[in-house]
């Protein structure tokens, strides 16, 4: 492995630093939705662990010299728009988007964090392990499906909607931060690399809409 | 100390483990509000303490064989109608509200805790612990009067209407639950051992108006 220029990982525990900041927000939001006290205190809990995970970020940045607030600040316009542009309308919305969106995001991450050095690659490895969300989404979702087969068509554009804005706003992330796009090219191998990394993220995604019971 | 009913205890659980939730909801709310990503991060990680201290609650009503979202149920709508009617509308006013509100009814449930049997007397001490926001919002709400003078006056008021709003809120919760009225009469002798705790309430509210530069 080619050595990786630090700023590349600042920029990449800054990304995700304000990403699970972001998830917080956006889980805690979600729980308001929620039709039971009891799935609005699993949400809230889940909300809960992406804080513990950004605080591991923000230490990690601190130990590398880098003030979080600092590293954060060139994702959260990029992060902030996703989200803004794909603000869910119900419950149920809110849990596609998080087993969808978070499981694209997830995937990603993992794939860029195996060109990382240690102790960095163990340390974005761990705050990416799932916080019970998935599980708790797909037995809601398919719930809901199964009460209502006009559900399923309507989460199937809602999914593509998702995916689509989230390809915008990452394709406008790496562009303008060159290190995180020589880090990409420089760990696939090359172009060939980077477009069998996009095929695999592509099969992880239309497997979570299947297990969903969405078309993708 | 008289035998203390367990309705009363579930009740106190109950109200409590909602309140906690709230205050999870509230604190990612006001997250939001924030001036700065470290402002942000700080009111998230107390959101996601709150949410530690729900479930040492929920976990305790279960044993006590109640469901926590029956426990709860009662007590919702007054929390609701408290959160709406007090709904900040900007950073400060948010954390006047988390200060003085929060301060207010975690002296009331420590008072009451003093009633219970153990093990729910040391629970109740124990998640009524201070996550580190009563320093954060004095810090914040001094400067800004620091800052500029007028804001005081502001806040000022607006920690009055908190002050009301509660009141009317506790009053409608005692009046429904005549368990939780039983053990807050037993709990403090008589009528006059009531009105002697309502003192103690006021001067611990009056002194947090003083140190956050407030007129009470």
């Amino acid at each position: 492995m080619t050595s990786v220029d630090t700023r590349a990982v600042v920029d990449l525990l800054g990304a995700l630093a304000y990403a699970e900041l972001t998830a917080f927000d956006r889980l805690a939001e979600d729980a308001r939705l929620a039709p039971t006290l009891a799935g609005r205190a699993a949400l809230a809990r889940m909300a809960a662990a992406e804080i513990g995970h950004h605080d591991r970020l923000a230490q990690r940045l601190t130990e590398l010299g880098t003030e979080p607030a600092t590293a954060m600040a060139p994702f959260t316009a990029a992060l902030d728009a996703f989200h803004e542009q794909t603000r869910p309308g119900n419950w149920l919305e809110g849990l596609v988007k998080a087993y969808v969106g978070d499981g694209l995001a997830t995937d990603f991450y993992r794939e860029v964090a195996a060109f990382l050095p240690d102790p960095d690659r163990d340390l974005v490895l761990e705050v990416l392990a799932d916080t019970g969300h998935a599980e708790f989404a797909v037995r809601e979702v398919r719930a809901a499906i199964a009460a209502d087969r006009t559900v399923a068509g309507r989460l199937s554009l809602w999914a593509r909607r998702l995916v689509g804005e989230a390809i915008t706003q990452s394709q406008a992330v790496i562009a303008e931060h060159d290190q995180l796009a020589l880090l990409l090219t420089a760990g696939t191998g090359n172009l060939a690399g980077v477009a069998r990394l996009i095929e695999r993220l592509t099969a992880a995604h239309t497997e979570r809409m299947r297990v969903l019971g969405l078309r993708g």
